[in-house]
């Protein structure tokens, strides 16, 4: 016999296991609204001490999962693999990675997020592009999947409408930190997108929502855990976010960086993680023995253009104007470009890098606020990064801005974020190790 | 700067202390309707993982107090004391005690709840008096008290209506189980009645909320601090609820049976624990000196008749019959009186006091959900008790019932919850121990 909703919420208080059926019922009850909106996110405390399985976590990803439309990709010949990142600041190797992976062969169907707090997100940077159009149909996105190769969109209500709906309330009761929710909010928008895997980067430091490797790791794990409990091929890279990833944050400085990737420029660290990530994709899609090779192939794609052409073809589908691929002059500039300058001579040993994600955030180019407009221009460009010498007045970045208020709000909080000091920073590795 | 909801929740649920402040703010946006249903059930969540101080306890008792009108009595001259019992089967002790309490000269403005679940409510064995309203308005309340010596009504509308919407969310979200939030809704509308002390049955046992006697301990103790901290009188006894009270389960028979005392009659349990709340009660309302004192009185006020008469001018000026108190003729009865027999011959040795407390419910004696009605006159009358010899065929209760089919339910549930066999009943004392 079925239990009742406060059964099933104390069956988890009490630190019992529920089934698959008890999470089903529950997560089907939410979205017909019989389960309320205050059983969910008490439900939502009591996930958030107890914990869960990893059988219960499959079955809410599934729940939730199934709470809307699975894309069916199965028409598409090539194997379909996507990337998620946990989250960071001047995060923007998806817009790279994407090109490059379809350009080999794997098709890469990539529903993706707008940013929120500190983290960007990767629509905000394509719609730095002028025309980009991230509001496609379903049925328009597996067009361009299977043609293209890529296609990048939003979360449509189509999709995972509990996660949405889960997910905005989690956000306004203390309740997003659980390793269970999080993983399945992830996964169950994924595993409706309809791919037969997924790589991951889940960041750690400063600038990640996971701070230390080890809680990384254990995310890490859940995750591939789960997607493979979910019937996905699935591995994680641990890479880290202590600092900014490249040397851009804000919507068209990042999009531009990235795309220089694409024509085999752009920054050491950003391509790493990029071809790490890649490589794992192009294995994943069965079309390299092994992640050296994958690793060669992707830069033949890079070499040959044929990675830029891909990314050419996604714009101009996508209804942006494709020379944004090749010139920056499309974007969006701010009137102003203030220098940061450093107060002090020595080595720049740490970056607070969410201070630098909220100083973004102040300038427009994120949201504190869901319903926050962006300002696609503005942002910041580093000439300097962790472990580098500096001497006082050389300028550490450049901040890109609207107006001199807001550049001085910037630099103030720029001014907290770095220290300089003597000695050496410490070596953290750019991509720690692979879980799965 | 006050902090955000989600903040306040996120603290309780890191296990730091919030302040009067911070708690205030929440009742009062809560009321408001700033505070969302769903944040409120997320704290209260996270109140039953992490425990409140008695600092806290204390603040949410007054905050939920205050979100309604305090009830201001300070114009009567008697000292005013209240009687809560945490809820049993069989516990009609209020109906006798009040006006045995009124008699000796403390005024006992009670406040009461309805039955929920396998406990009876005050205002429903009231209810079985014919005519007798339990809907009076404050105004009429404070009359009565000044003019009977005491009355008996419903939560109204205006007393701690945070605690009535609160409550009715934690009963669908697993959140009743958390003593800071059981101490804070029964303190919160006992703190708005107006009065100077309150003297607390707390009860343990398979009938009662905590089973055992270190959780009614705990719970008592909780109690009587917050009561304090709140500026008012407050002592708890422990009693036993291993099995019903007195002899009668149902509205109207222990009705009857409550009024029995008031006569000098009725079963030495009831009578027991009537005297020993009674006499803290008149100790605390400064009428005696000590306990002895005080339990001479109360046998006195029932052997002169004056206990009874204050009964009478209760239920006639709340549109009652008065004759009830001395005729049980007066009362709805059932149909049908069926006796449930014994099985086996041996020992009576335990009563499975909740189940009792459910066959009541199934037959109409109380309320399974909130909406459900009461049938005044069926219920239990016990010949035998715990510890009692019973042989084969020996009528142990008496089953009042309004139909065949009913009766035949109840006595499967009797049956089950009865245990017979060789040996002798744990010893467990009526009166455990007395608590501040």
């Amino acid at each position: 016999m079925a239990r009742t909703t406060p059964e099933l919420i104390a069956a988890k208080r009490d630190g019992h296991a529920l089934s698959s059926d008890d999470i089903a019922q529950l997560i089907a009850g939410f979205v017909r609204g019989d389960v309320a909106d205050y059983q969910m996110t008490a439900f939502a405390m009591a996930v958030f001490f107890r914990g869960m399985s990893p059988e219960e976590t499959v079955a809410l990803t599934l729940a939730m999962r199934d709470s809307g439309t699975v894309v069916d990709l199965s028409d598409i010949p090539a194997r379909k693999v996507d990337k998620h990142s946990t989250g960071g600041v001047g995060d923007k190797v998806s817009l790279a990675l994407a090109p490059m992976v379809a350009a080999c062969g794997v098709a890469v169907p990539m529903i993706s997020g707008r940013g929120l707090g500190h983290t960007g997100g990767t629509l905000d940077k394509l719609e730095a592009i002028p025309g980009f159009s991230v509001d496609l149909s379903i049925a328009r996105f597996r067009e361009l999947v299977r043609d293209v190769g890529t296609c990048m969109i939003g979360q449509t209500a189509e999709l995972a409408p509990a996660d949405k709906r889960l997910y905005a309330l989690r956000d306004v009761t203390a309740t997003v930190e659980s390793i269970p929710l999080i993983v399945a909010s992830i996964l169950s928008k994924k595993l409706a997108e309809g791919i037969d895997g997924l790589v991951l980067d889940v960041k750690f430091g400063s600038g990640a929502f996971m701070k230390t490797p080890e809680q990384a790791r254990a995310l890490a794990r859940n995750l591939v855990d789960v997607a493979r409990g979910g019937g996905k091929d699935c591995v994680a890279w641990l890479t880290r976010m202590d600092r900014p990833l490249g040397r851009t944050v804000g919507n068209a400085l990042e999009t531009i960086e990235a795309f220089e990737l694409l024509h085999g420029r752009g920054p050491d660290d950003l391509r790493e993680v990029t071809l790490t990530l890649g490589a794992s994709m192009l294995v994943m899609g069965r079309v390299a023995a092994d992640e050296a090779v994958a690793r060669a192939m992707l830069l033949a794609a890079v070499a040959d253009g044929s990675a830029a052409k891909v990314a050419r073809a996604m714009v101009a589908a996508q209804g942006g104007d494709p020379r944004a691929v090749d010139d920056p002059a499309v974007f969006p500039a701010a009137p102003l470009r203030v220098p940061f300058r450093a107060a002090a001579t020595g080595t720049l040993l740490t970056i607070d890098t969410h201070a630098v994600g909220i100083a973004g955030v102040e300038m427009g180019a994120g949201r504190a606020r869901t319903t926050d407009t962006i300002d696609p221009a503005v942002g910041f460009v580093f000439e300097r990064n962790v472990g580098d010498k500096v001497s006082t007045g050389d300028a550490i970045a450049w901040v890109h801005a609207r107006d001199e208020a807001s550049a001085a709000r910037a630099i103030e909080r720029l001014t907290r974020a770095v220290g300089v000091g003597e000695g050496a920073a410490e070596e953290v590795p750019l991509v720690l190790e692979r879980v799965g």
